[in-house]
């Protein structure tokens, strides 16, 4: 069963509560944090995932674009963070341990992220730590921009990756998803697909969510 | 006339567009954005202040507590910025400058902030290019803090630097106002309270923002 995770870079803030109820069929929630130093964007943070925790139940997938993540791991997770996804890009390969570690010790699901110029290899060393791989699927930053089809076999090699070493490993794929990148995305071996514009620029929110889980 | 400033940072990030409506006395609305790195929180940034600014004609007053700030500038202009707060500690004093420039240059108003180890002094080079500065009476990151009265000196100070230059630059607060604190604030020559928990935490928010304005 495919999980869809609407990102809510892409909601109306001035309303993220009718937002957030608008879309009872997602199974996540992705919260798109983001520092200005990791990537070139400034966007929610800490306040702002307290208020959402408040009003809804949904699990709550952050993905921290931010420099030495380890920093804010527990802000996070107080907060409301129900898995907390960092980057490898983002720290030395002992603090991206440390944080994940840290992660789990607080009795949350870990992810790591990988950039589309990273290789997936370089998920491979923290697998045994990991709910979740994130490949993103653009260059993080901004909703709306265009998929890159050359990110799919890396979606592949993890997928084999995690079903070879027999882990229980959710692999998601983030940036331009839509009807027609998810069946990409999910061939590949995805099951958790992050959709900003087209969740939130749909008409039908609902039947958006059900075209994407039925890609 | 002494303006007030609420500070976002203490609202429901859930329900933004009626938090903002229900304060429609208020001066300037004060949007606090926090990198993570010049501060110890991550709070809000552009596509949060992209989504206000369709929803109000009130000023917005952008206190930028970053890093760097003149990356940013443009893009908080293009979200909506009226007046853009930059802080004298964030880069060299030639970026400081270049970064006020830039924001006059776009038709905005600049600001100044100092925080609280920061000696008044620090605000004077800059003066001529500056339409506010905002003195920090707590140290920034975080809503709900003590008021620091051992700032007041450096308000009574900057008060005589704009006064004697004949500077038209409106001189700000921000840090544990209420109406017991702003006393002492315009007592010493601020005109612009800025304000989080006293109004959004407030039974009757209309009433504390008359009862700030009368301090």
């Amino acid at each position: 069963m495919i999980k869809i995770a609407p990102s809510i870079l892409s909601a109306d803030f001035a309303r993220l509560g009718e937002e957030i109820a608008s879309i009872p069929s997602a199974d996540y929630l992705h919260f798109d944090v983001m520092d200005g130093v990791f990537v070139p964007n400034i966007s929610i943070g800490i306040p702002v995932l307290a208020s959402v925790r408040k009003i809804t139940d949904m699990t709550l997938d952050v993905h921290l674009m931010i420099t030495e993540p380890r920093r804010y791991v527990k802000d996070f997770i107080d907060a409301g963070a129900d898995i907390v996804v960092i980057h490898a890009e983002a720290d030395t390969p002992e603090h991206t341990m440390e944080a994940l570690r840290e992660i789990r010790a607080l009795g949350k699901r870990a992810g790591l992220c990988i950039k589309p110029k990273t290789p997936a290899e370089a998920a491979l060393p923290y697998l045994n730590m990991l709910s979740l791989i994130l490949v993103m699927t653009v260059e993080p930053g901004f909703g709306g921009q265009k998929f890159m089809p050359d990110m799919l076999p890396k979606v592949e090699f993890l997928r084999r990756a995690i079903d070879s070493g027999g882990h229980k490993v959710e692999l998601e794929v983030d940036g331009g998803i839509n009807p027609e990148t998810a069946k990409l995305c999910v061939a590949a071996g995805a099951d958790v697909l992050v959709a900003g514009s087209a969740v939130f620029g749909a008409q039908d929110r609902a039947a958006m969510i059900r075209r994407l889980r039925g890609a």
